[in-house]
Order: C-alpha cells, then sequence, then structure tokens
C-alpha cells in the first residue's frame, strides 16, 4: 500500500471546488506520478448546507479554517483570499505548526510573504503559491527552476484576464471602457467591485511576487508604480491601432544596479510583438534571460481548473518531497532594493490633445516639448467638424520620464489645450 | 566559505563554450542562488589546441571523456552528442561511478533513455536532460513540475529550429525548399549534413521524451511516425496561405487508451493560431492540459547561451539538491505503450493534384474520395495555361487516415492525375 499525503482544504470557492474534484477524479494519476495517495481528510467554508456540485462525503467540516490545523493534514491548501484575516491566521498558525502550506494568495504574498517565508524556513516546511501569479502558466517554477541559469534582463506580463478581456473587447468592438466593463460583470469576468482588478492592484501583487523570485529581493508592493485602465478611451485604443500598437494593461519589472523598476500601467505594445497577440481572458509572462533570451510563457490566468491545475502541481511537489525556499534563496538573503524613481524611467510616450484648431497650437506644443528636449517620433492630427476641439497624437522617442511629465505640465497650460491630455507608456 | 560543487564538462562546442562562460560570468548568482560555489574542475574536446575565445586557465584538460569521471566532479556534463558511442559510453559509466549526469543529448535519451534512467535510479544520482527539448525553453520542468497536475490531452511542439527556419523563409520569401535549405546552410542554421533536423529525426527525438514524461511511457523513437519536409514546395506554402494555414514542422502526442500517437509531418495549421505565429528559428511547445487547457511556451531552441541556459538550470538543481526520477515517475513504473497505427489516425487533408485541363477530371476524383467516405471542405481548381496541367486543391473534413490513403491510390491511379499528388495533414 502506497503512503498517504494528508491534505486540508480551507475556502470552495469556485477553485476550492475545482481542486477537490480533480484531485478525487486524478487520484490515480496522481498516485503513479506521486507513488502516494492524496488524501482530503477536511475542509472548511463559510457556508456548510451549499450545494456545490462536489463530493465531500468522508471529509471532515472544519468549524473555522483555524481547526484544521487540528486535522491530521500534512499540507494546509489556503483558497480563502486576502492579505490578512482568516487567510493570515491560517497560512501563520499552520506555518508554526509545522504544516506545509500552499496558497493562490497573491495579496498574501505580496504583504506578507517574506515574514511568512521565514516561518516556513524556521519550521522546515514548504510554503508555495504557483498559483498565485498567471493561474495555470507555470512562471514560478519556471523562474524558481527552468530558467534559474539567467538573470532576468526584463519581465514583463499580461497578469490580469479582466483587464486584459476589457481591453481586447474595447479593441475589437470600439466600445468604451464603461460598457465593456458592465458586460464583464455580467458574464461574470469581472467583479461586483472590479477595483482590483482594473486599477492594477492584482497586477501589482502578482508582478511584485515575481520581481522577488527573479531578483532575490524582498517582496515590496509599497514600491510598485501602479495605475490602471479606467482612463483608456475608445479614442486611444483606435488611434494605437492606427499607430501599429495594441494597448495591454503590464507588469514591468528591471533591476538598475541595487534599484528595481517595478511598475504597472497601460502600456502601447508594437501589435505584432508575441505578447500584443494575447487576446481575452488569457496571460502572458515574457522573460528576457541574459542567457536564454526571450521566452513567452501563455495561458489561463484564472478560473477554477487552471489555477487548480497550478495548487495542485504544489501539491504534488510537496508530496514528491521537493523542497524550496519560498522565494528561492532563504528569505535572510533577501536583499532590499532600492526603488526606481518613476522620474528616472526611460520610455516612450504616447500623447493625446484635445487642442484648438487654429494656428500656432502645434508650434506652442513642439516647443514645450522642445524646451524638455522631448523628441517626437510621430505626429496625428485630426479635426471633428466645426467647433470641435482638434486632436492631436504623437509618440515621442525614447525620453526621460522627468521630461515628459515637465513638458505635459506646460503643455496643460497652454490655452489652446481644450480638455484633459492623455499620457500613455509604449513598450520598448 | 560555501560548499563547493565540482563540475566536468565533455564537448567544447557552441553549448560547452557558452556553458563555461556563464557559469564564469554568473558565479556570484549562481552561489547567491544555490549557497554554493560552482567549479569547473575538468573539461574534455577532441581539440586541446582550438582557441575557443573562452577561458579554460585552471581547469584540468582530460585527454578523453572517460576521464572526466576519475577528476573530482559531482556533476557530468555531456555535450558530446550522438546516441552512441563516447557520449553513450561517458553517460553510462558516469551513473555507474554515482557521477550526476546533465546532457543535452536527445538522440541519446531517446534511444537509450529508460536504460540510463534505471542507471541513475541504482546509483541514486539525477540524469536531466531539460536542454535535450526545445533549448532554453523549460519544457521539461514544466512537465515534470508545473503542470503535472494534469494528464496531458495533447502536446504539440514546433522543436526544429532549422525547418522552422525554412518554412518560414519559404513563406515569407516564396523561394523553394533547397533554394532555401542552401542559404540556411551558408547561414550556419542548418547542417552541411542537414538530414537529421529536415527529414525529422531530430524533432522524433525530442517529441518522444515529452510523450514519455507526459505519459509515463518508456521512451521509444522507434514508435514516432516520422516525415520531414523535403517534399514541400512553394506552391504547397502558396496554397496553404491562400486557404488560411501555415506549414509548419509538427511533433504531435496525444493518449488514446493504452495506445500512444507520436507523430512528426509537416501540418497545415491555421494561421491565426497562436503555434502558427511561431516565426523563424524559434521553437515552441502547446500543452492541452486537462484541468489548465492550453498553455503556450515560446522561446530559442537552438544556439549556445540559450541551451546553456536549459544545462545550467539542471545543474542549479543539481547544486540545490533537487531530485527527480529522469522520467518523473521511477523507471519500473514506465508503461511500454503500444503504439497508435497511423492507419487509425483521424485527421483533415490537404491535397494537391496536378490535372488534366479536361471535362470529367472533378468528378471522376470525387467519385474516389466519396467511394471511401472521405468528405471535401474546400476546393481549389487553377489552369496554368495552355498544355500545362491544372492544379486541384482540396481540404476535406476530419476522416481516418486509412480512408485517406485508399482514395488517394485510387486517384493516383486515374489517366487524369498528371505529376505527383501532394497529401498533406492538417491540424485540427
Amino acid at each position: 500500500m502506497s503512503a498517504v499525503m494528508n491534505i486540508a482544504i480551507a475556502g470552495l470557492g469556485t477553485v476550492g471546488c475545482s481542486t477537490v474534484s480533480l484531485l478525487q477524479e486524478h487520484a490515480a494519476l496522481y498516485e503513479k506520478r506521486t507513488g502516494k495517495v492524496l488524501n482530503i481528510v477536511a475542509v472548511s467554508a463559510r457556508d456548510q448546507s451549499k450545494d456545490r456540485g462536489i463530493d465531500l462525503n468522508g471529509i471532515e467540516w472544519a468549524s473555522s479554517p483555524l481547526d484544521l490545523i487540528q486535522s491530521d493534514a500534512d499540507i494546509i491548501v489556503e483558497l480563502i483570499g486576502g492579505s490578512d484575516g482568516a487567510a493570515f491566521d491560517l497560512v501563520s498558525a499552520a506555518l508554526d505548526a509545522q504544516k506545509h502550506v500552499v496558497t493562490a494568495n497573491k495579496a498574501l504574498i505580496a504583504k506578507h510573504g517574506v515574514m511568512l517565508a521565514a516561518k516556513a524556513e524556521k519550521a522546515n516546511v514548504s510554503l508555495t503559491f504557483e498559483a498565485a501569479v498567471a493561474g495555470g502558466i507555470p512562471i514560478i517554477h519556471a523562474l524558481q527552476h527552468g530558467l534559474h541559469a539567467n538573470h532576468a534582463e526584463r519581465i514583463i506580463g499580461i497578469l490580469n484576464g479582466t483587464c486584459n478581456y476589457i481591453l481586447t473587447t474595447m479593441q475589437k468592438t470600439g466600445r468604451e471602457f464603461a460598457d465593456v466593463l458592465k458586460e464583464a460583470q455580467e458574464l461574470g469576468y469581472a467583479e461586483a467591485d472590479p477595483t482590483f482588478d482594473i486599477d492594477g492592484i492584482d497586477t501589482a501583487h502578482k508582478l511584485t511576487i515575481l520581481a522577488a523570485l527573479a531578483y532575490g529581493t524582498e517582496v515590496n508592493m509599497d514600491a510598485v508604480h501602479c495605475e490602471g485602465i479606467r482612463h483608456i478611451t475608445a479614442t486611444d485604443i483606435a488611434y494605437a491601432t492606427e499607430l501599429g500598437y495594441t494597448i495591454k494593461l503590464l507588469g514591468i519589472t528591471q533591476q538598475h544596479g541595487d534599484a528595481l523598476e517595478q511598475r504597472v500601467h497601460p502600456c502601447l505594445i508594437p501589435s505584432n510583438a508575441p505578447i500584443a497577440l494575447i487576446d481575452g481572458a488569457f496571460n502572458a509572462v515574457e522573460v528576457v534571460g541574459c542567457a536564454v533570451g526571450r521566452v513567452l510563457f501563455e495561458g489561463q490566468g484564472a478560473g477554477g481548473d487552471p489555477t487548480a491545475s497550478a495548487v495542485i502541481s504544489d501539491i504534488l511537489d510537496i508530496t514528491q518531497g521537493q523542497k524550496n525556499h519560498p522565494f528561492n534563496v532563504p528569505h535572510a538573503r533577501l536583499s532590499k532594493a532600492s526603488v526606481m524613481a518613476m522620474d528616472t524611467l526611460s520610455c516612450q510616450y504616447y500623447l493625446r490633445l484635445p487642442v484648438a484648431d487654429e494656428p500656432g497650437v502645434l508650434a506652442d506644443i513642439t516647443s514645450c516639448l522642445a524646451k524638455e528636449k522631448v523628441s517626437v517620433e510621430r505626429f496625428v492630427q485630426k479635426t471633428h467638424g466645426d467647433d470641435q476641439p482638434a486632436e492631436l497624437v504623437l509618440t515621442t522617442h525614447v525620453t526621460q520620464e522627468a521630461s515628459m511629465q515637465a513638458a505635459l505640465s506646460q503643455i496643460k497650460s497652454l490655452s489652446s489645450v481644450r480638455g484633459d491630455a492623455q499620457l500613455i507608456r509604449m513598450l520598448s
């Protein structure tokens, strides 16, 4: 008879239910792969009476997540969510009790990752979170193993399926953000309160975990520059398309000496770049390694089964006796990176300006740019008929953020600028 | 002072030199990541006097690969190549001597993988080969870890950069195979003897390793149906493009009960499919997992640094104490899959026929197809002017290979068919 690995699961939402179902359905496959029987001994969830369409026969119901620690479980699977509260209490107590922990909780790891890693190391147990970033894409495994011969020259990711669905739909249909968001909510692709997704916070959580793994730095959510996609208009997407670009919400990280660049914002990407082709709710991560060059991983970033695929991959690793430090190196060897000030960022910019349709406007604007040494790459001007302001769209060559912002602030004060300026960074 | 991991490298071609350079250049990074100093103690290569542009100071030259086993090396890195001879002798002897082995040698693993896995298990050492498949793409790690919660419903791969470069160039330029091959040879993208690449053998080696890992079956190169790309013409590529397809050399594997489908052949892929967009010398692997759905990995499949990235990732895993069975499960638990007969394959087909430009031809051909219950999906006929045979191109709905071949054999015997028929499978 095979040895047994006992598992307890906290949280029976979509991912929790998929995890239970897959563990049951593929029991024989997992036993073949690990040589052990994976046995769900206990679960917890807010509502015990709800019919979730899964078979919980023979599995103990714990009256609270913390009670799972009293079960025979070797591995505690945390699928409650949230950076604090019940999820934090459970993970923290489980590690103290020398239980392995598998979690899909990016907010928790982004906020408390280093402290929890210290607990896991002290207890000599695993703390794994493949499901926390990009759902089913095994990007954490890749950074911990397959790509770890590389210094990452840059990592960029489409890490939020909701935003990518909204932007893709806006591009395909020409519809406005609010309209597409409403539809996404009706279809279940966006939460009733979409703030975490559309304001970039979810992407920032995931990005800072990737950065910590890639650069051996302490995970530091506060160091991420974070902008969302609420302000992106159908007009911007149309101009971007005309100029040969696609707008995506990207997480970008890169090391500059001791300073770590971590930024989340909408970005114009050349439409023929592989990452620009990632449509709908798919996620993708592109790593440029010093040896391997460009590697792209693409797959479903959310949903019950894809996320459970990642959760169970961690369970199988632990069952096979794989041991990693949560952030690859012992937490004490993680460095505290300084924050790269956004002012010092070098990139190209897209600028859209509603302007008066009158002589001299262009001269005024280009003189503001020239004063700050911002050099224009391309340039489109459109008039929209009588009494409507014209629209001026330009892209710049690579310049410093500080110069671009200084120029923009002067441009905004010009009397010929007739509405809100839209500035979007470009990926070069 | 950190503990030391001693490494010996056999073979100093492009990959060997990149491995040496990267180990030296990133010594501090690798020490941070593993907590150990990676130390190259010995190398071997046919020509000791050749200037390879790398620093071999302080590294012992072994007079033969086998002599490396007498060094202090904990890990033997085999980069000689070839399924037998010196590479086999070295790997076999190294495992017997309880040395870990890292190899980039697909031919060796495809032919002797199971036997060598048995040796590694007996000696309780690692035998790893991430670099053997798809160069820098960490697909072996992914199948062993990140995706192992999944039964793979299908794996398809562009696994040979030479073929992909040739087919991409043919498509972009309209040039013929022989012409592009010659150029690829001049540019160093194809070997002087390109047989292994263009006849699909290299792809078959890699495919059978992926199949063994994904399905827990004994690696079995003889069970792969293997066709290359020599017969693909500029005309076929032009028709495929017109019909909305791209021609790629694919490796495809899928399990059908106890039978394993393993096939390598050129394939028409819908041009908007993500894997159709992989251009030039890039490789890609698409895994459709039962839980994760479609995941695509894309990167450089060859070249010194990308391949060395994979070699060193294995070295780092071993240094960190990671232990895997070479094929994920103990070799004794690998099953012997039966071979899926190609006759029983179900797929769509592209058929191009040079035919006489005269009445009744189409009726003759469609009647052969109808007799075998092969149903036509699309259909193009082109005439090329006086006295030239016309060309008839059709695609079928999904049908059995046996029916398609039977219909084709009847079609070939028609007097109105005026040259070689071209049959290419399609990806559905």
